[in-house]
């Protein structure tokens, strides 16, 4: 695809918008999905004119995280281009990466007579893993010339960032894994992480020396060492200049790793559209990201994921004012109330543009959305038809 | 796919006639394709007692050329086995190709002082391009054992076929491919080009002085190499006879291309319909095409695209009388008129067979083939679902 794509994408004026309704689809209750008991007349009179389907995430059956979600709707695939752990945490705590650098993910733990006694030091206060992030932040120095940076997250957990020459991430846990055992050094699986392991053994014994008095949180365990992912950007792939207006941390961190740029926004669906109206003239593909039918979906809150999906039909008419040439409506996954968590369910797909076929669809809601005319098909080939619909491709050989 | 076909193919006596309406497909004007607003009482009825569905010529969004949708149609993988530019060219012109020809596009330029002053000779008229091929032809003798024959285009373009051994097309374009440049030589991009890039070479230099006293005409430019394409045939992979009735010369070089034999037919559908009766009882695959529905589309003209939907309605009947075991009718790539080019909306596409299930579609349209048995589906597995229909496939394991 790339290849193909290298051929036949053209650089436009047309506009791209992108609206991510996280975890909308949902499985029935009581013979109703969410969006199907939600009242949308705006979404309903778009869905009758608009191309739908559904999209598969990654393969039927499989339940993506938000990562490979992501990845897929931003024309990836999603299981040749894997984010590792690390990357993602670091994502998630807004950390601004850099190419090269390795990402880890790190407990505070407990060291009695040469063993880990306690993986999670007690689930400290997130407040005092914060402030033993920043005392050791203040006291290590570059070891080899690589800087190392704590990051501080929830209870014990925190981000180590790695940034320097010639690291590695082939490297296995330096982590037992299980209370009782001996603490464990990082250990190189090839020649070439040599360097980076030796790197991370002396941060350790320095980290220890600096903790040496603290309880009950007086060293670390590391883990999932990861490399900044060498992904194409959306720029060059698609010659396209994108935005993402996401409040969520791990949602800007993904559109960064992808190569668009990213705005800090508010938590409401007002603050999203507000941020849309202001950078609408800058930018030619908008990502927005709605979290919050997710959240409901995690929390099994059937009744409140429908007013989030009301509320967004409530703005829905302040997007369209903005005439854009191409609008989808869609989800990275499915997240249905009944199951508490996210799903392998395909996602609802709305594309609004006045190149497209529509008719099959009454409303914007899972069965619905199936009859449409673009019927199942890959979320990795949804960016295909954006950029075709915006008039971005150039025919395929003569 | 070609492993498998290997193993389960069978030569039977049973019939197929493929009918490419050639962009037939369209997007709705006041809410109707030319498809829904033709009147095609037959088309109707048999879309009823079909197999029906839509399919993607290449991949979603992605626009076709004729060559990649017809070779998808035809079986072959239109990413795998693409047909480089100077061969499409060739086609186009009618130019019977052999295996090993080399097909190079051409422009007669004016040379003056050392420096190509205009690219295209002031677009001589397509008379005097031909009678210059003549001139060359008569005058050129081999080079180095290489045959080399021009074809005229329109106005300044023509086709040269270097015929011979050892040739091969990995050639820099001959071709400073801007005005007020030196002409530029052939250069080889690889060491096994050598010795086509020095009789490429040598021949321009025969041209030069063939031309010396012509004007504005006195020297060619040669660009995009191409040699005749490697494809395994129709008769190998799935054992069939099969012949291409169409009129233009590009269709017909395509068919030649996967081996089908080829027959001079008119332009009209009483011309293609003739031919087919005339020949139905010598071959087992027939390969029909209808160029005007891409033409008028090509135009913008809704109208008179919508009245060849309904002559080929009119004649669909006798097409029926033949009796053919499968009979499929649809499209290489969609032409809406409404955008006045190819586009990446799906074929609608019609399978009967009394072999196939069918419901769902009442009409042959965009619409109602996707409600239909097929669903949407990739073209290059279309010619499964024919050889299938008429019982050519033997089980695939036991």
């Amino acid at each position: 695809m790339e290849e193909i794509l290298k051929e036949i994408v053209q650089k436009t004026d047309s506009k791209i918008v992108l609206i991510v309704l996280d975890g909308v689809g949902g499985i029935p209750k009581d013979g109703k999905t969410e969006l199907e008991y939600a009242i949308t007349p705006n979404l309903d009179e778009l869905a009758k004119k608009s191309a739908c389907g559904l999209t598969i995430p990654v393969l039927p059956g499989i339940t993506p995280g938000s990562g490979p979600a992501h990845l897929a709707l931003f024309g990836y695939d999603p299981i040749k281009f894997q984010i590792k752990r690390g990357i993602l945490e670091a994502c998630g705590l807004d950390i601004k990466l850099e190419k090269g650098d390795i990402a880890v993910r790190g407990n505070f733990a407990t060291l009695k007579d040469g063993k880990i006694v306690d993986r999670r030091a007690g689930r400290i206060p997130s407040e005092e893993c914060k402030k033993l992030c920043e005392k050791i932040n203040s006291e290590i120095k570059p070891i080899s010339g690589v800087k190392l940076i704590l990051y501080p997250g929830e209870e014990h957990r925190f981000v180590l960032i790695m940034r320097g020459e010639g690291l590695s991430d082939e490297i296995e846990d330096a982590d037992p894994q299980k209370d009782g055992l001996p603490p464990k050094k990082a250990k190189p699986l090839s020649s070439d992480a040599e360097f980076t392991s030796n790197v991370v053994n002396s941060f350790i014994e320095k980290v220890n020396e600096i903790l040496k008095d603290s309880s009950p949180a007086n060293t670390v365990l590391l883990r999932g060492f990861s490399k900044y992912p060498s992904i194409p950007s959306m720029r060059e792939l698609y010659l396209l200049s994108p935005l993402a207006i996401a409040h969520y941390p791990m949602y800007k961190g993904l559109a960064r790793i992808v190569g668009m740029d990213v705005i800090d926004v508010g938590p409401t669906q007002d603050d999203i559209l507000k941020a849309l109206k202001e950078n609408f003239s800058n930018y030619d593909f908008f990502y927005l990201h709605v979290k919050k039918t997710d959240s409901y979906g995690e929390d099994g809150n059937y009744e409140s994921k429908i007013k989030i999906i009301e509320e967004f039909d409530s703005k829905l008419p302040e997007i369209l004012n903005l005439n854009p040439d191409v609008l989808v409506i869609t989800s990275d996954h499915s997240t249905p109330s009944l199951l508490k968590a996210h799903s392998w369910h395909p996602n609802p797909f709305l594309l609004y543009s006045k190149w497209e076929r529509y008719g099959g669809s009454e409303r914007f809601t899972e069965n619905e959305c199936r009859k449409g005319s673009l019927g199942i098909f890959y979320a990795k080939d949804a960016i295909l038809l954006m950029l075709a619909n915006a008039l971005k491709l150039k025919k395929f050989g003569a």
